[in-house]
């Protein structure tokens, strides 16, 4: 706490990662300023937080394309903005004191200032970072995608691409709890055997090394019925190839694409949706953050009872933010990418 | 009477149009071959029937493709699958007597045998061709498409492509009947016309003169909240980039891609599905049918009511079949396009 106190009562300084330019294909450090401010005040009713752990999002990406999508884009010269979770160092709430431990829009920063609304707080029974993955929207994601748009049935097949990723590992055991069998696609041999060995899905496919379409075949011969996506592009359209009578398409992400909107692949079997009474319908949780306290309850018994695996793939150090949101698109994240700033 | 009993109890022969080899690209008449075969015996309760008119629908171009599809293939050597009315001129059935009206799969050609269930008779009150267009499959599609799968709410605004044609045209005046906007999209200015000042569409857009992102803008500044697509390819790119939030796309047919199903154009904007939370949706009007009643009984309460409007464009002659049908994709059809055999 001493520490806490010296930083905001004292002139201590903020390190912050402003963005600085828009980043064409993948995000390089340079699209970015690490840059040392001092705090704001607290305002009445404000809290400050301190980081401690930062979630690397897919969707952070498409913040920072100057478009209109669900939410504004990231503006030049704003700080970056990320989910994490940190620690009160100062409170001007009733709500919050000092030591509690949150979960916001943190941002890519060491401190932020925070209305009562902006911050939720969490238990201290479990680790911390299970907030930002199973036990946050990641698995809200997951949970809430797969259940309310893809509507599995007990019995039928659920495809599931970034299957190796947080949001992927989490919606395929989610399937197999529901009765479903669960096929993961990934782009690396451990993450298949991780997602075939640990987290209990019936069979996955490397996409990178295999041919998907014969594949696809031979895993779905009656076609696949739910496909929870994050992926688009090439996968997407092969898929559309293999679906079965009225199956549902979830599109939870498009990771495929977000690094090069303009060379987005063209989508050519879209009229099999026809021919198989299909459908494709995009996604948001924001859409169903009432209800997060009911997928947070489920997703928290699963984990309980050793229904749900996870993986983390912690990197260190504020000034690797940019590093560690690369890991995404280059496929180099085991599990949900957090970045630790202590 | 004593015209069809020539026929069916004598030799004469009866035409037909037998396909002999898989289209490329738009249909020829030299894929099919015209000739003269005996009828062959009447079996105990089967029905004869001679075509009076057979309904030239987009989907035929789709089953004279060699892919597995909602229906099998038509296959080389078998007569040309078409929709049909004719009249009952010879019956071993109880159901059916000599002089009924009736419909059913009748084929290219001048006569043929049926079971019962593949009959249905018709009234003699109303113009038969009616039960081609609006109080037929066509009206039923646009029906069922639009309500059940496009589920416009008072107030929405429905885009219809291929506003013209027999299907699209019921489609937007069933939404203008449901209290929607309704805009339509077709390839002709006279057409435009017509959806506008007879079929009461709130607006047109020539989509060959007009620039239809554009267009689009200005005519759906807040969106297309239901896009019931009889085209699909580039138009419907164009449109995902016009969604409204929850936006439904309904695929009742892919015209623009029937003719050149390998050169398919690839859909890039769906990741726009996720940003609005929208979905996209293939139809078959064949899984309503045991509520065509229903909207037999709809429909033909709003035709009396001069609610829906339509026109006819009738071909004589069967010698002219593939010339019937080719001008569903030449744009050349005002409304319902049938050929005419006697």
């Amino acid at each position: 706490m001493s520490d806490s106190k010296t930083a905001a009562a004292s002139e201590t300084l903020n390190r912050q990662w402003r963005l600085t330019a828009r980043p064409q294909g993948m995000v390089k450090d340079s699209d970015f300023t690490l840059s040392r401010e001092p705090l704001p005040a607290l305002a009445e009713g404000e809290i400050l937080v301190r980081t401690k752990y930062l979630s690397c999002d897919p969707a952070q990406r498409g913040w920072l394309e100057d478009a209109k999508s669900y939410v504004p884009p990231v503006q030049i010269g704003e700080v970056m903005r990320a989910y994490g979770i940190g620690e009160v160092v100062e409170s001007r709430s009733a709500q919050f004191a000092s030591g509690d431990l949150v979960q916001g829009m943190l941002g890519w920063q060491e401190y932020s200032n925070h209305a009562e609304a902006g911050l939720r707080k969490l238990p201290r029974d479990l680790p911390p970072t299970l907030f930002l993955g199973v036990l946050g929207v990641t698995g809200f994601t997951a949970y809430f995608g797969l259940l309310e748009v893809g509507k599995p049935v007990a019995g039928e097949t659920v495809l599931v691409s970034g299957a190796a990723g947080a949001t992927g590992s989490i919606a395929g055991q989610i399937a197999r709890i529901k009765g479903c069998r669960a096929i993961g696609i990934a782009g690396a041999d451990d993450k298949c055997e991780w997602l075939v060995k640990q987290a209990g899905f019936d069979a996955a496919i490397n996409y990178k090394s295999e041919d998907m379409s014969k594949r696809l075949r031979e895993l779905c011969p009656q076609g696949v019925n739910v496909y929870f996506d994050n992926v688009g592009g090439e996968m997407l359209d092969i898929v559309l190839g293999r679906l079965a009578m009225r199956s549902r398409i979830v599109i939870c992400g498009g990771i495929s694409g977000y690094n090069d909107m303009r060379g987005m692949y063209g989508l050519k079997r879209y009229m099999n949706l026809l021919v198989t009474r299909s459908r494709i319908e995009g996604f948001v949780v924001f859409d169903y953050a009432a209800r997060y306290k009911e997928a947070a309850q489920a997703l928290g018994v699963w984990l309980k009872e050793g229904k749900i695996k996870y993986q983390e793939d912690i990197m260190e150090g504020l000034e690797n933010a940019p590093a560690a949101l690369r890991r995404l698109f280059e496929g180099k994240n085991r599990g949900k990418q957090i970045l630790a700033c202590k």
